[in-house]
Formats: C-alpha cells, sequence, structure tokens
C-alpha cells in the first residue's frame, strides 16, 4: 500500500475541518474533495480534458454499471479504467452496493453476497465481496470498496443491525480478498440512523486499519440533522490519519457540514444530473436556465465565473439550447456546475489553510438557498425505488 | 460589399477544379471548403472551440429554424450570430427554402411568399424574399442566401419552370431589400435536372452580378450522373472570379466531382447526422461503430487520424458509449466525422495547387466506398417529406 498515503496539511482549530493531500498511483488529490461521478466510465456530457480544465483532480466509476458493461474482463483487456476512459488522474470506484439496493430488480441478500437482476436486461447476477473486489481489480482505480449493503431510510434497527454487521462480515472478506498493491481499499460505515450501530461500526473497521474509510447509507432521506449526528458518532473513532469520504453527498451547503465534521472527500451526481434538467449553481442557490427571464438575457450564467461556460455564452444562448434541445446545452450546464463545485471545495481547504473555515462557512451559508427538494426530484425517484420490496 | 471577397490562388490544368480564398469581415476561408451544418446556431454536440481545432474555417446556421426559435430579434439584440453562439468566424445562414420544403407543413406558394406551419407548434408564419432578407441581416452572418423554390425530385419540367423562373423574381426582389454592406448576398440557381432551366436561371442570375453563387436543387434524389450533368451546365454559365457553393452536398465522393466541375464550397448535415447514429468516417467508407467486431478493439478509429478522439480513445470505449447511450459518444464522432471531412477538403485543395487533383480523385475514388443509403436513410425520410403534399 506505499502507492497511496494521506498527508494531513492543515487542521482547523475551531472545528473538525482538515485540509489534506491523498497521494495515490496517478497523482495526488488536494482535500476535501469534490469527486465528480462517471457512473459509466464518463461523467456524462463532458471530455476527460474538460473535466480536468474545470478542476476535477479525482473521478469515480460505477463498479454496478462497468460490472454489466463493458464487463471488467474488457476493460481490463483494454489496459483498465484510466486507459480505457481517457483519465490519466486518480479514479475510485464504489462497490456497487448501492447500485443492487437502489437500481436493480429481485434482490436478495444472503451472507454469500446478493442476487439482483441487471436493470439493462433482467439478466441474474450474484454480487459476493470476493467477486466486488476481482471486479475492481480488473478495473483497476486507485481507491476501491467492499460490497456494503446500504439500508433505506427509514430502517428499522433491526434490520439497520443486521445490515451493518453483514456489511462488517463482508468488509473483512473483502480485504482478504483483495490483493493489488497498489490499490487503496477503504471501509464503509453503515448503521443507518443509529448511534450505536454506527459506533460499533465505526469502532470494528477501524480495528481493521484500512487505509481509508468510506461513511455510506446517508444523504437517504433521513433529516439533514440526523446525517450531521452520524458523521459527529462516527469520525471521532476513525483513525485521524486516514481519509474519510461522505459517499453520495451532496450539496454545497453539505460539503461545509461534512467538512466541518472531519470529512475529506464527498462523491454525488445532484450537481451533474441537475445540471441536465437546467438548474445552474450560483452564490445564491441556483439559477432555472429554462425561465422566460432569461430568453434575452446577455449575461453569463454568474457573474466573474471563471468556467468555460460563463467565459463563453450568453443565458440566453444556453437557454436557447435547452429549449432546442441541444445536447451542447446538457454539456456546458455540466461544466458549469462541476466548475462551481470544484472551485467551492478549493476556496473550503484555502480557508482551512487561513484559519477561516467558520467564517466561510457562516458567509456562504447565510445566503444560500440549498437546493429545492423537487429539483432534487429525480434523485428522490431513485431513493422511492429503494424501498421499494425486493 | 468591399468586406467580401474571393481570390482565385490556382486553377487545375485538366479539370474545372480551382483553389482559392474567400475573404470575409470574419476571416478568410480558404476554397474548396466543407461548411459544418449549425442548424440551431450550434453545431449538434460540439463547441465552437472544437469545431476550430477540428478545422472548420465556416460554419452554417439554418434560418428557417433560428427565425422560429430563437426568432432573429432575439439574436440581433444579443449582438447577432457569431456572438450569440460564440463563433467569431465566418457564418452562411440559407434561406429556409429548403426547410420550407422539407420541414414545415401546410405550405402554400404564392407570387408574394410561401406561408407554412411551424414545425415545432404548428403555428401559421409567411415568408416572403424581403422577410428573409430582414431575419438573415438580423442574424448577420456573412453570406446569406435569397428565398428559393426547392423543388422535390422527381418534377415535372412544368413544375420546375414555374418553381425556378419564381425563385428568379424572388431574387431581384431579394437583392432589392438587401441593405447590410458586411454581408454577401448569393443568387441561388434552380430549375430541378432540366438543363435548359438550368441554364436559364444560371444566366439570369449571372446578370444580376451577385457576389456569389449558389446551385440548389441538387442531391435530393436525383440520380449522380443528374447531379454532375447540372453542375456542367450551370458552373461555365457563372462569372469564373465568383464563389460557386454546392447546396446541401455531401459525401465525400460528391466534393471531387463537385470540386472537378469547378464549385468551390459545400454543406450538408451527413457526416454530422450519420456520426450521431455511430457511422465513422474512414478511408475505405465507414465503421459502424456498434458492430460487436469493435468490443474489444483497442485501435482509433482510424490509424494516423489526428482528430481529438482518435487521439484519445479506443473503439472499444467510443463502442462503450454508444452502446450505454452516453450522449459524449455522439460528440466524439462527429468531431471525427468533422475532422475526416475538414482535412479531405485541405488535401483537395493542396492537390489543386500541386497540380496533382485529378490523380488524388482517382485513388480516392477508386477505394472509397460511398456511404450506402440505409445509412442516409434519415435523409431520405426527409426527402419523402419533401414530396409529400402540401
Amino acid at each position: 500500500m506505499t502507492a497511496f498515503s494521506f498527508e494531513i496539511v492543515a487542521e482547523d482549530a475551531h472545528s473538525a475541518a482538515r485540509a489534506g493531500l491523498l497521494h495515490t498511483p496517478h497523482g495526488d488529490v488536494p482535500t476535501p474533495v469534490f469527486i465528480p461521478v462517471g457512473t459509466q466510465a464518463t461523467v456524462k456530457t463532458v471530455s476527460p480534458d474538460e473535466l480536468r480544465q474545470a478542476g476535477a483532480t479525482i473521478v469515480l466509476a460505477n463498479t454496478y454499471h462497468l460490472y454489466l458493461r463493458p464487463g471488467p474482463d474488457v476493460v481490463a483487456e483494454l489496459g483498465g479504467l484510466h486507459r480505457f476512459m481517457g483519465w490519466d488522474g486518480p479514479i475510485l470506484t464504489d462497490s456497487g452496493g448501492f447500485q443492487v439496493f437502489s437500481l436493480a430488480a429481485n434482490r436478495q441478500v444472503s451472507e454469500e453476497g446478493v442476487t439482483f437482476r441487471s436493470h439493462i436486461d433482467g439478466s441474474l447476477h450474484l454480487f459476493t465481496p470476493e467477486r466486488v473486489i476481482e471486479a475492481q481489480e480488473k478495473l483497476g482505480a486507485d481507491i476501491v470498496m467492499p460490497l456494503d449493503e446500504c439500508t433505506p431510510y427509514p430502517c428499522s434497527y433491526e434490520e439497520a443491525r443486521e445490515a451493518h454487521r453483514r456489511t462488517l462480515r463482508w468488509a473483512e472478506r473483502s480485504r482478504k480478498a483483495h490483493c493489488r498493491p497498489d490499490q487503496a481499499l477503504f471501509g464503509i460505515v453503515q448503521g443507518s440512523v443509529y448511534p450505536d450501530l454506527r459506533r460499533e461500526s465505526a469502532e470494528t473497521l477501524a480495528g481493521m486499519d484500512f487505509p481509508g474509510y468510506a461513511i455510506g447509507g446517508l444523504s437517504v432521506g433521513e433529516p439533514k440533522e440526523a446525517m450531521h449526528a452520524m458523521l459527529e458518532v462516527c469520525v471521532p473513532l476513525l483513525p485521524r490519519e486516514k481519509p474519510r469520504h461522505l459517499l453520495g453527498v451532496g450539496s454545497p451547503e453539505d460539503f461545509f457540514e461534512g467538512v466541518a465534521r472531519g470529512m475529506d472527500m464527498f462523491d454525488c451526481v445532484l450537481a451533474t444530473r441537475i445540471a441536465r434538467h437546467g438548474a445552474l449553481l450560483v452564490r445564491e442557490g441556483r439559477l432555472n436556465i429554462h425561465n422566460a427571464a432569461y430568453a434575452r438575457d446577455p449575461r453569463p450564467i454568474e457573474e466573474g465565473c471563471a468556467c468555460y461556460t460563463c467565459r463563453h455564452f450568453s443565458r440566453a444562448y444556453l437557454r436557447h439550447l435547452f429549449q432546442s434541445q441541444e445536447t451542447l446545452g446538457l454539456r456546458l450546464a455540466t461544466l458549469h456546475n462541476l466548475h462551481f463545485l470544484f472551485h467551492l471545495l478549493a476556496d473550503i481547504r484555502r480557508s482551512i489553510l487561513d484559519g477561516t473555515f467558520l467564517t466561510l462557512k457562516e458567509e456562504f451559508l447565510a445566503t444560500f438557498r440549498p437546493i429545492p427538494e423537487e429539483v432534487r426530484r429525480n434523485e428522490a425517484a431513485r431513493r422511492r425505488l429503494a424501498r421499494s420490496p425486493s
């Protein structure tokens, strides 16, 4: 594991926030970091060059999707995920757990693993901890995740306990199965919204000495307060010197709250997905480009924004592209939202180095209107699906 | 019209081919040139920067589409088409004639103009020569076209004569209506496949002394021989020192045949449209990226191709993007096909300067398999539409 390490560069005196550097075989990642999601080995609508220019330092790809199509063997044969998708920076692959529990049909969990039907062609598959590790070793990401059982919200205490304990046993099996020395296998903390389960999960995983830790099963519908409380329970139990990834989170406001509680890494489809629906992130919240008010608006999405879109195009043109269903619109919107998040995280990092993190947090949250629920509705729909009987 | 001029740089000794330079207010265009089609003020899937990098020197936009959405007033208010779409090079807008006769419903032609219903919302509109010029003056392209009546194929002699003579009267009205000194208004030769009508059209237009000439109504279903014959009739009647644009053409083989007969400019959606269906242009013809044979193919689309796609991605990855319905695939395919055509035209130009044009033509046509009709089927569908009763 010498190829992977985490270095803490600064710690905030007034919160659990820290600035770090993740060293990986494919380069360094300054933290806190937002990781864009490239589900099918592509961050939807943008090229690797554009990602880099927008400020990406690491990309996430979904094991579940790539397992089903084109398959880990194909990717391995083509030189691994980095070469396959033309991204030579660090890559993280998730465990597939969340996708099996949110996208796949007919899932059956047993101690061995989880069987499910592909959302693409209905074919039957079995994910075991060992098989998921094997798939990720073939894909070849820098950071990989063990199969976990992601519980929906709400979830009974008994269900949550059973799932999180199985996740711990799967983590142990994953650790034994994992061989590639150039990959860092993280542990995933589960336990729903139950503090004692979260505590048990974090402590047990900390004892297994993973090179990094992820916190899963949050931002799945629970109140924000519950998410914050769970972070406050877990983080102090995880080793200080290891990176901490908050899976599937989130929104600009979540980054501040997560960083304040000691999280280093975040990934989420929200910003890229809402971009494709015409919701553009601005300092005050968001702007719906479909709005007729922008039909003749010569201004960029946000004055002073240095993203490719804002440097070249007006709101009026962007609205025209969306009205005309031109795919260039999806790309320009995605580039802007990605740039917004990358630079927000860079600002957060700088504020930690400067000792002004809490001031920045307070200023930002005082004026930023969180993304309303109806705009997140696709995300919500996926969560409803996760509640459906398997 | 001082802002616009055409300079002949070299003429082939063995054919009517010539190499030229089109001087426009937004820069020079080496000819022969392929002009990509940006129907709705965007060449589908690609950004202006990418267009430039792929080799574009001039872009075409459709008056019909932009008239309906967002409307010429909106574009004018936003500083004109160049600023609106972020392309600071030369732009050509077509007359809308072809689109009215192929896309719009309920069209009624009279001496005044043509009424039609929008393909977007069914609203009723009237295009007159004056109104089309007014719209194009607001859009602000460097080269503009007069409203013409585009006849389908086949078309009776009487119909063709009536339509082409009306087109001539409309050309005269357009010339009178056109005021902007920074725009070049071309004349459009019509006359279907009837040599005497084509002759009458070309001679009459030549007498009106336009700064450039377009030949319309070809490549609408007639045999290639008929198209070639019509070019051979028209070109000698058009002033040698003026540029000649073959509207809506075409395929790689068409460029050679057109250039050999004295044409300087070409535009067509074929290459970009088939790209979005996964048909990629290669030296031998085309490659269908959906083919399972490419699932594990590590090679670029074409060995030695310097396009962005070929420099970064394998056939296997491109196939994966198409199979997974990722829009990045559409863009990468489009960039390759555009690069292919721009560089083919650059090769043709170089061969004219070198005096080797006919050799290049012979070599190319000996091994290039023309795009089969089923691949062009979308184009064919549009043409069938053009035959439907109005």
